[in-house]
């Protein structure tokens, strides 16, 4: 067996196709965008039947995906994506047409799910047991890895929906989330510091009132999660975290919103609890791979 | 080997023993208050060795303790009640007394990681395999388990601390928590409630204002639960949750809160999702006995 690992990181506006064995190891690597289910998986599956021609047999497929997901395992719409408001995709069973294509075994988790194996297995997460990761972009998302197991549940974490405490008077902005209005993604998000400040967020100085806000509502994310899940760790990525000034302000606010609780643990030294990616925007694509060779071995 | 199990369910203000081996086979309990910690853990074993001679020898002892707890696997004060106001019980190596006296292996975990053991094991989460518990007492907590595994991340959940929104407008009230004010625990204790009214919980009549309140604080709770832990159902135990016209109001709010996110999920159903206990007010008990199973067996 060549141990060569096929991995997708299936997001909502591209797809993420790589092959190798590890960080300092990708053969190959290809983006698109996501368009069409059928096409996109198509041109995927396509890259990996090139990839074997050039390099040899695969031994799985990783993949990370956009979700809702089916990751149920008694479940017969496993693998499938559920209801998805991106046209076209709910209910396309995503793993089985590449197991079926590939005839590999397959794994799957969702994008975020991933990305927290990836940060757990060569990222900022390494050496610990529990580990999340958060993306704060154009959603917000987040998964959560237990000994090297994404957690799941009725479902997986859903953590850009967690509802957050809101001053009106302080913070009269309502959020743009359609289910909820003013939950974390509601007021968090790349497109709700957009929508607030009628400026894209990457366009905001430093100095703007937009980030001590922000990082306000970060950092009582973080307490939630901190408080349910108990992370050892919170690996923050995405679009909006690329602006690294926010760090030093998101673990202010979680110190003081923490209130001194949870004196003897982890949580206690916001610097080395709230941390950026290890691995980059690859995570998503690292943690599909990691998924892949956990088909295979036990990792 | 017997097969009897010892189980200790021991709270900050009463510790409830028994010797059995199932909900409906706990031949002998006692309880008594929680005092010094010598002679309270003495007194827990006394009744453990007096039942030994009378039924036989135990196979193991379960424990669910009030924390915070060290539950780490490789921690040297792995079995030790860690940093707790409680007068005299801080350090206190609870499991490593108990092990050192009756010579049987000795299980522990928090009494809300035990009670959502218990209610997997024989109450209202037996069959599924993600099972919240949270008790709304004297204080608020709760325990998560995953394939009859109790979460242990770099703690356990301390779900009490859960920031919650309150707008200021339609309810001045600060909270009564002593680290965060108006975090779950301190809007939504039985102290909360009546600091909040001038009246303890149970005087409260059912058409009282005070419920409905309650119901949206305990509903963003379990919010914030089901988008983090992702239980497959969230048990509510403890003696604020006896007021059962709660539940209705609870869940109300709850669909509220959730707005039609997670509609394919056991959420999307919130008389069965939010439930009362299976068990009573034996959930830590069976728990503790479940955790007892576990040290011999695997269940």
């Amino acid at each position: 067996m060549s141990g060569l690992i096929g991995a997708i990181e299936a997001g909502g506006t591209k797809f993420v196709c790589a092959v190798g064995t590890g960080p300092d190891d990708l053969r190959r690597d290809v983006r698109f965008p996501t368009g069409e289910p059928g096409p996109t998986i198509g041109r995927a599956i396509t890259f990996f039947r090139t990839a074997v021609e050039e390099l040899g047999p695969l031994a799985a497929v990783g993949i990370g995906s956009f979700g809702p997901l089916d990751v149920r395992t008694d479940s017969p719409t496993r693998g499938c994506i559920t209801s998805t408001p991106k046209p076209g995709w709910s209910g396309t069973p995503f793993a089985g047409r590449v197991q079926a294509a590939l005839q590999v075994p397959v794994a799957f988790d969702t994008d975020v799910n991933a990305a927290a194996l990836g940060e757990w297995r060569w990222g900022a997460g390494r050496g610990l047991d529990a580990v999340a990761y958060v993306t704060v972009g154009t959603g917000i998302g987040g998964g959560m890895v237990y000994g090297g197991r994404p957690l799941h549940g009725m479902l997986h974490p859903e953590l850009g929906h967690l509802p957050v405490p809101r001053d009106p008077e302080a913070d009269s902005f309502e959020g743009v989330c359609p289910f909820h209005g003013d939950c974390l993604e509601g007021l968090a998000s790349g497109p709700a510091l957009e929508a607030r400040w009628g400026t894209p967020a990457p366009a905001l100085p430093p100095e703007h009132a937009a980030w001590e806000l922000e990082a306000g509502y970060l950092a009582l994310g973080c307490l939630s999660i901190a408080l349910t899940l108990s992370p050892q760790r919170i690996v923050l990525g995405g679009g909006v975290m690329e602006q690294r000034h926010l760090f030093p302000l998101v673990r202010r606010r979680f110190e003081q919103a923490l209130g001194g609780y949870l004196p003897d643990t982890p949580a206690a030294d916001a610097d080395t609890y709230i941390v950026p990616t290890g691995l980059g925007n690859r995570s998503g694509l690292l943690g599909a791979l990691t998924l892949g060779l956990q088909a295979i071995t036990t990792i």
